[in-house]
């Protein structure tokens, strides 16, 4: 019994599982005010499913195993195949454009890298069955109202986009050939992360041109869209990609959300299967990794098997964003703590305390006693450690009368302190703090 | 792309998830209303912490591999183990008594039966740390209080409890030895589904003798405490459990649940590490499976090379749950439909849409529109096929003076009612809307 959890595999006691509760009920609450409805997949599925895919990152990582019946199975390390096989499964009869998110538990599975974790959860939300402008901003914008939701602000969290259509149509006019593209497409990717020299060497190696290279890094260099339309703006390409980002920044602004975006293109998304517009969430500082990655892959159904419908979407984990959080102070969450504590008066029996308890269970409160006869202080203790909101004591008069004492544990800001001052003003029986109890 | 999740397991799609999230949000609205918190632990175990403990019949379903570092692990089977390991690890730290509850989904491998589920969802509620039956009856108290909450009735789920300490004074009161026990318990769990011969026969074969098994059969038939006193109340280690049975049958009506409860002594419970009182859920129509199972483990926590504390908890599966709740009408539960569908007129634009949806958003209503511009009636149909409750028309009077146009989309019961009612008095600005929606 020394031993604990596997290894990257994470226990989650009440603080941690209150914290976890609490991202993920945020995500749902925001994923629905934009109408998004709730799926989910198992979270093992045939090996086969990743495996078609291209993307060697992501297979190389598998969690898999071949199961008691011989099958080639994987714990799903992302989501995006199971929603294809979904969607693809009910292609005819879902509404489009389908709006689905999911929280799914994602694995994989690491040799080397010791103290990453196995697993994590993440907020998956994909439009599928719309090409225009219209559903990638409002994509962008749920990931953003999120950020807003836990508290924080544009200057904590900054949304950098791209638009891998126009960054294709400037590496063309750069000179860049169509075979050489992904290979670039991977330098720029990594490009923030590397010496200037390292990514002119492999460029080069590539054949692309010093000039060229030159100009690639002056791309990156924060180029708003005006003054990417000054320079290459006479390439039909690429006006037609800036007319379709000015038009999708204007939907952002109309959706509340303009301040938190800039454009970044050297944000490229690791994953070879994105076709439009890409986008990261990172903290302002710099400090952790990406929060949250997406952007539109309208290949890609097509390419597992499914049907041919233009999508997008985005995947956002618990792990990174939580980091956040509490180096923010924005993490700190209640567990669960009772409303009410009720114990005995030392004359009093444990049958009246289960008595006044039920009652207010039934009006909706969280209540807890002692389950064994105990001194008053020492259920005053109880309650204090349990984090109760109230104490109430029952005695004598809860027989005759209805009657019970009421005291408050601790202070509680909020919500509680208003049911703190109704108690004084009220005559002090059970079926008054009951009445109050379902009036809050 | 044809094929589908791996047999046993579950899609689910928004109607599904919808299901399933109610009946998640029923498990924790009870148990926190109990004052229980939830923990989690990892969906993937060590293979060694299920093979230490005995009870054959779940390893033998264990769905088990060898990981890629070489490690025997395991999907968990069932969450005690893990709860186990989790309060030894910080037994000192916890408050007594621990009352935690978690919602994992569980796993195991059945080669033979085709059709059977693999995974299912299962709440589990413990108590670790008091002996007394107090806590006992607060335990079953919570699954019967779920009961409630899903709308069902003593006429729909009956508690059948039994002590396994009753059972055994009263076996060696019928002459039945030490050794023969855990056999003999093995046929009375079974004596329900086999014909009476059978177990006849097999308690021969044990050597209880003819009569004895005529007694044994008798204590089966619905004996009250009364009548079991009456006939073996002379047997002090009898009737010390006919008073504490007593006992917890008085807190369970203090509790507000007797009238689900009944004595059933072939109620056993298959595992063998159950020491106490012992309890099941069953439909009162027999029509399915249990609905629930638990009972006290003393030396289970121990066993398991844990700490040295009583212990209790039941789990409660979502499966038979599900099927009684359909069988019954009493699943029906909206997928997340949207509270608004804002649309343009037909002069309008997405712009004013946009505006329009995210205030409402801000407020916290659930809102779609059409990403692309399409007819009114288009638009009137989307709103329907979406389960739309309002449809708000935003047309040129919204940008000069904030007016919108709003109709029902369909009729709504309960709480969308008084929003009707209310909004066909007030004037129609998205203001006023907003002020509702932010009120309700």
């Amino acid at each position: 019994m020394a031993q604990g959890a596997l290894p990257g595999f994470r226990d989650f006691y009440p603080t941690e599982f209150a914290q976890r509760a609490y991202i993920a009920r945020i995500w749902r609450d925001v994923a629905r005010r934009y109408a998004f409805v709730e799926y989910d997949g198992p979270p093992l599925e045939p090996l086969e499913l990743y495996t078609r895919k291209s993307g060697d990152e992501i297979v190389a990582q598998l969690y898999n195993f071949t199961d008691k019946g011989g099958r080639e199975v994987a714990l799903r390390p992302e989501m995006t195949p199971t929603l294809a096989r979904m969607v693809a499964a009910r292609a005819n009869a879902l509404r489009k454009p389908v709006r689905w998110f999911s929280l799914p538990q994602l694995f994989r599975y690491e040799r080397q890298q010791k103290g990453r974790l196995r697993e994590h959860f993440q907020l998956n939300v994909d439009i599928i069955g719309e090409s225009g402008v219209t559903a990638d901003a409002e994509l962008l914008a749920v990931a953003i109202d999120i950020m807003r939701e836990f508290g924080l602000s544009p200057d904590d969290v900054r949304a950098r986009v791209s638009d891998r259509r126009l960054l294709r149509a400037l590496l063309e006019r750069l000179g860049v050939g169509d075979e050489q593209l992904p290979a670039v497409f991977g330098i720029i990717d990594k490009i923030e992360r590397q010496p200037r020299e390292v990514s002119v060497e492999k460029l080069s190696a590539l054949g692309v041109s010093s000039e060229s290279a030159d100009s690639l890094f002056s791309l990156m260099d924060g180029l708003t869209l005006d003054a990417l339309r000054a320079r290459f703006g006479d390439t039909p390409a690429i006006a037609e990609r800036i007319a379709d980002l000015e038009r999708y920044y204007t939907y952002l602004a109309d959706l509340g959300v303009a301040e938190w975006v800039q454009l970044d293109l050297s944000i490229v998304r690791g994953l070879a299967y994105y076709t439009g517009i890409v986008f990261e969430l990172f903290d302002a500082r710099g400090e952790f990794r990406a929060i949250c990655g997406g952007g539109r892959y309208d290949n890609l159904l097509k390419s597992l098997g499914g049907v041919d419908l233009p999508a997008l979407g985005f995947g956002m984990g618990d792990v990174v964003l939580g980091e956040l959080l509490r180096a923010r102070g924005l993490s700190d969450v209640p567990i669960g703590e009772p409303d009410f504590w009720v114990a005995a008066a030392e004359d009093g029996d444990l049958r009246d305390v289960m008595l006044a308890a039920t009652q207010l269970r039934r009006a909706g409160a969280s209540v807890e006693y002692a389950l064994r006869p105990q001194t008053l202080s020492k259920q005053r203790k109880a309650a204090f450690s349990a984090g109760a909101t109230y104490f109430i004591t029952v005695g004598a008069d809860f027989a005759e009368r209805g009657s019970v004492q009421v005291d408050e544990v601790q202070h509680v800001e909020g919500a509680g302190a208003s049911l703190v001052d109704r108690l004084e003003e009220m005559p002090k029986t059970l079926a008054s703090i009951i009445a109050l109890v379902r009036d809050v």
